[in-house]
């Protein structure tokens, strides 16, 4: 029995996570390298976007914890042993984070924060009408654990919120938050947002869901937060729609391309705001006993948390 | 008994108050402007920045109601009738614009936001280290109906919050705030605040308050946010300490000359946010319910509220 951490981690990163890991699990045997170790006695993965193909000699995996919430690109590594459980990382300090950036992202929209840092480059000293939160309607959409913080965060501020979740997923929302379901009530969510909050996770239905078509369905003058993944989003209908004056302000934590490249329009557009997908990250310290508890669970026979549906892909 | 509506106010800010105040106070005679009306007949003022003198004409005055919080330019005017109540403004909306602002502010702080979009100018993709809210201590200084409602948002977002007071007001603070009072106390709260909020009132005592001795006592590397008046920081002893480095970033609604005059090193100073004093807007439709309370407290004889205590200067 033995754990191996793999993923696209520097070794600064790797040095915090087996501290945090080691911490949190004094008694297992955690490694970063496979190099001594008997690959068949290793039977717990933790990655955080690992290579395609990096769980293949490991015949004896019980486990694939991942290390971020989402598991996208993980799932797309045909080379995954479909028969092994896999669960995502569902952690309260990265909820408390993603909650404080959508928060954020609201209030700069809803107060303006926005347009007086353009005007101050302007040096212009002008007052923008002011608004009440009560006055602003935000559509959060992706009621998972992250969707439900987020919406519960911007209710205790007043906002009005309107939450909408596909319909798999049974369990009210959080209290204050009307829910919608369903593919008819998105388009009503969108008509209605002035704010529009992106919590999907990335599957075959929410691939290229923001494309002109659904941009079109926003209310004039309403903006986007993209806090979810940038395949959801087609890039140049974006763009288009922010030239038009449809969407008037876009707040873009991800992106079809990470690092965004240099060259791409979003990085110097007046309208919109790149974040380096920096939104929540994960806290190798609170992690690290999210991780604890799932091993532990697998130890002793007791269920499995957060694990993840493959066919719906979250 | 008349009211009337006297201040710095453009012709479609009057037709907004004119037409909130008639709507809370339907049996009342109000007019903002003299002509036609007998001064003797006026015993109420509504004010927000009159010019000097313009209460003078008005010999039958039994109260005097701000339509602003803060009452420093206002009690500058000797020509005030010094025996007649003078009523601050406080209204639950305008509290919770200004817990909406400094929430902004420190939130912008505390996650990086002011750097992403420095980041972004630069067309650079970093990740910038992430503290949980709980990591991050933040000094509310004024802990008056304004800093209450600012201390106790921000400790509803899980921030550690010390709220400090000169002492003069009894009373306990927000739950969750550690309370300090009295000028030895304001020094041990400097040294401690990650982030430094100002909501204090302008008098002899605030007045040049953060000045360079105050700016050294603050924890190198920490934050300033004035939300309160101008003429409490010392400009160029900011910009010195910002220079500096010791000060790190500077949030600032309020400034010694407003507008902020063009040449103005706060514009483009890269560390430096600069808001056109607009934390919080008077909200003509609820501000003029708390008008209308108090003109009928005045009518029936009951005790009035917000009364400004004109030896304390707030």
């Amino acid at each position: 029995m033995s754990i191996y951490l793999c993923g696209s981690l520097d070794s600064s990163e790797i040095a915090a996570w087996l501290a945090a890991l080691r911490d949190a699990m004094p008694a297992e045997q955690i490694d970063a390298s496979l190099a001594g170790v008997d690959p068949a006695a290793v039977d717990v993965a933790l990655v955080a976007n690992p290579p395609p193909g990096s769980l293949k000699p490991l015949g004896g995996l019980k486990l694939i914890q991942s290390l971020w919430a989402g598991v996208d690109r993980l799932m797309a590594d045909t080379s995954l042993p479909p028969e092994v459980p896999l669960a995502r990382m569902v952690d309260g300090s990265m909820c408390a984070a993603m909650a404080e950036t959508a928060l954020w992202a609201v209030l700069s929209l809803h107060r303006g924060f926005f347009d007086y840092a353009a005007l101050q480059r302007e040096r212009r000293w002008q007052v923008l009408p002011q608004r009440r939160a009560d006055e602003v309607s935000v559509a959060v959409l992706g009621l998972g654990e992250l969707g439900h913080a987020v919406a519960q965060r911007l209710v205790g501020q007043g906002y009005r919120v309107h939450g909408w979740r596909r319909g798999g997923r049974p369990g009210a929302g959080p209290a204050g938050v009307a829910v919608h379901e369903g593919d008819e009530a998105l388009a009503a969510c969108l008509a209605d947002g002035d704010i529009v909050v992106n919590l999907l996770p990335l599957t075959p239905d929410t691939r290229r869901l923001f494309d002109a078509a659904t941009l079109a369905r926003m209310k004039p003058g309403a903006s986007l937060v993209n806090l979810a993944r940038g395949a959801q989003v087609v890039e140049d209908d974006l763009l288009a729609a922010l030239d038009a004056g449809h969407v008037a302000r876009a707040v873009l934590d991800v992106f079809v391309q990470e690092p965004l490249p240099a060259d791409h329009r979003f990085w110097h557009h007046p309208r919109v705001t790149v974040l380096p997908h920096a939104a929540a990250l994960t806290d190798p310290r609170s992690a690290a006993r999210v991780v604890a508890a799932n091993v532990s669970a697998l130890r002793e026979g007791r269920p499995l948390a957060h694990l993840v549906d493959r066919m719906r892909g979250y």
